[in-house]
């Protein structure tokens, strides 16, 4: 219930992102309404997201609203990728600092967030103690696999998430979202970031948030059960794979009072994170 | 329609502070979804957020959510009184120091706001710049007349409200709400503090947000009218009365990037303003 004033802001962005008039907008927010009214009380507010994204594309007409924001926070972040590779380069601890700034590139949102400065998250991420750090686990599953899969989260996160990759020794499978939801990254802008040069980059098969798997391709969903060391970007990543197991680790900021409850980390907090439950 | 986020959370906080269980917290926002749906695109917020707590009242059988929160407010607020009459005791201009009290009163909320810290506040308005001063009108407006209207906000604001009120040469009638709406005056608050000991109170017979002069009684109306000063706090009276001439003048903070948008000042900024319009 918490989540339903958050995700009622999301469709009326949604719409004018779309280009909607004032009056297409009402009909979109009716429109909004009504799913709200109608969600049961077990469904995740990533499903109920997903259902409203998805009216709202119909309602406007618009199948990628976020469309022309993907590409602007790319075309953002690739500016930044010099300066980042040499924050990673001058790091006393090169995979603390690239593991630190995706992290930080988490920042680019357009769900809970709606405001934010780029550079002064990079500073403060990498200033900032970890509200809980699961990084010796980390680099202990790392040195163990021979091949991570990397589950995306933001388009222009995208770009941050590349300088991770480089610095990981094992071979990257680069998920992203099989359509467009939200400002989630898609193949497109998985490209425009980068990622095809450094990372087998697929698509998951679902245009969801987060990672829902019985929405995702049957390929997928192989994949992610033979993968043995899981890095899994975002709020909406960690809703829906909390519990499926310590071969999980999310990287995120806590950017809402409600998740940051359920992860245990104020908001603002930076969280790399070992799932929970049974492979 | 930016508004309808923040009365949905307002419905849900309005059901939470009656004590309502989590089954008949979604029986209330489900009302409050409905109420939304139904509402014409010309109804004000103010409308809105007065049936939005309607309809929660009854949902959930209680005539007063806020009542405990109105009472810890007022607690609140009292125990700084005698520090905030030595502020005003020892400024250079104690009709500012009491005005801009008024004003950092004002951040006690439970609608657009959900945290606070009241004495910070109080430092920070004391240093702020006003974002619009018609501070000067002000004062001639005040030399001009023998009595001043003074429409309410909030339960616990009252006590900086008191502080302005004992700064000022002429009698004062200070207006409350006529019954329990959102965290807004009544009588019972504006006596508890002290309001009754330095002005003559009344109410003006709408349990209604802001002053929406078509429910309010006849002789408040009547009173209305005739006042030739009307001092009007906070943003709900300012939505409800900005275009009704130069005898109101708003004290206030902008508290939410709609109202900061009207009112032609950043979120967070101090606002003293002469009204609009004919009278």
């Amino acid at each position: 219930m918490d989540c339903y004033p958050c995700l009622l802001r999301q469709g009326l962005q949604a719409a004018r992102f779309a280009g909607a008039d004032d009056v297409r907008q009402k009909v979109a927010l009716d429109s909004v309404l009504d799913v709200l009214r109608q969600a049961e009380s077990t469904a995740t507010p990533p499903e109920i997201a997903n259902r409203v994204h998805q009216i709202v594309r119909r309602e406007t007409g618009d199948g990628d609203p976020y469309r022309s924001v993907k590409e602007q926070s790319t075309r953002e972040a690739l500016a930044l990728y010099p300066r980042l590779k040499t924050l990673v380069a001058e790091a006393d601890d090169p995979l603390d600092a690239a593991a630190r700034l995706s992290i930080a590139g988490n920042i680019i949102d357009f769900g809970p967030v709606r405001e934010y400065d780029l550079w002064a998250t990079v500073e403060r991420v990498l200033a900032q103690p970890f509200a809980i750090d699961d990084g010796e686990a980390f680099r202990k599953a790392l040195g163990r696999v021979d091949q991570v899969l990397y589950l995306s989260d933001n388009a222009g996160e995208t770009v941050f998430d590349r300088v991770l990759v480089e610095e990981l020794d094992v071979p990257v499978v680069y998920a992203v979202k099989g359509g467009p939801i939200l400002n989630d990254a898609t193949l497109e802008d998985a490209q425009a970031a980068g990622l095809d040069r450094v990372a087998r980059v697929v698509d998951n098969g679902a245009n969801a948030v987060g990672t829902i798997l019985s929405l995702c391709s049957e390929s997928f969903r192989h994949m992610y059960e033979e993968a043995r060391l899981v890095i899994a970007k975002g709020q909406a990543n960690y809703e829906t794979l909390s519990s499926e197991g310590p071969e999980v680790f999310f990287l995120l900021q806590t950017k809402c009072p409600i998740i940051a409850r359920d992860v245990g980390a104020p908001v603002g907090g930076i969280v790399l994170k070992q799932g929970e439950g049974s492979e």
